[in-house]
């Protein structure tokens, strides 16, 4: 099995909510929509986010796990700069994310801080100046 | 803000259980390995995975919602045909992946099954013989 994720999947309690995030507020393209169902937005050159209803993510997949606390996963969109940082926490803020979590800087030398969509799912907004912080920017 | 993911992060509970089964059982190649603290694979040409245990992902990002049912996320790999499908279905139940769930037809025309990795994500293999599933293909 080749190392490669070509979709991610989260379930979302409302489709339209998803789409009011993160197409209308962070102004990203939808490139399958299906209301009430599921949105498609590519987030890579051969990566699709998929925001699918939690009916339908229950009905194939099967019951989430629910209550108190976040989702055990983030994801990161990295920039280059500090400034990018703080800009992107900033818009998240304008548009609703909640909680907003300024950005710091982490003992592994990187500067990164956290939005959470309508759902609860954290992005991590980051510099990294390592080799694999290199290795993943555009 | 770009519509482009750099990082998943998966919380776990042990880093060392899940090299066993990425690394020593799918064969993945460890870009990054800190015994106990973190795992990061590349899945993508400017994408990383990064398994981190979850006492540092909670001391970080905040307590993880825990309980019965499963993580509200899944992580898909797309390939070309039914077969190599099966292959990986396959492959999955033989290094412990539990459950595999046996791929079928969906309704939209691809054909997919899961299986989960020790911590319960589910991993989705498919194939997708739509126009976005082409764009996610090697």
């Amino acid at each position: 099995m080749e190392q490669r994720v070509s979709f991610i999947t989260l379930a979302v309690a409302e489709v339209a909510r998803s789409r009011e995030f993160y197409v209308d507020g962070l102004g990203w393209h939808p490139e399958v929509f299906v209301p009430g169902e599921v949105l498609m937005i590519r987030v890579g050159e051969k990566l699709v986010l998929s925001l699918w209803s939690q009916e339908g993510f229950e009905a194939e997949v099967g019951p989430i796990r629910r209550g108190e606390g976040i989702p055990p996963i983030t994801l990161a969109h990295n920039v280059a700069t500090e400034a990018e940082v703080d800009e992107i926490l900033d818009l998240a803020a304008s548009i609703g994310g909640d909680p907003v979590v300024a950005a710091e800087t982490r003992e592994w030398g990187g500067y990164t801080g956290y939005f959470a969509d309508p759902d609860g799912f954290r992005w991590e907004i980051a510099t990294n100046p390592g080799e694999i912080g290199r290795l993943v920017l555009p």
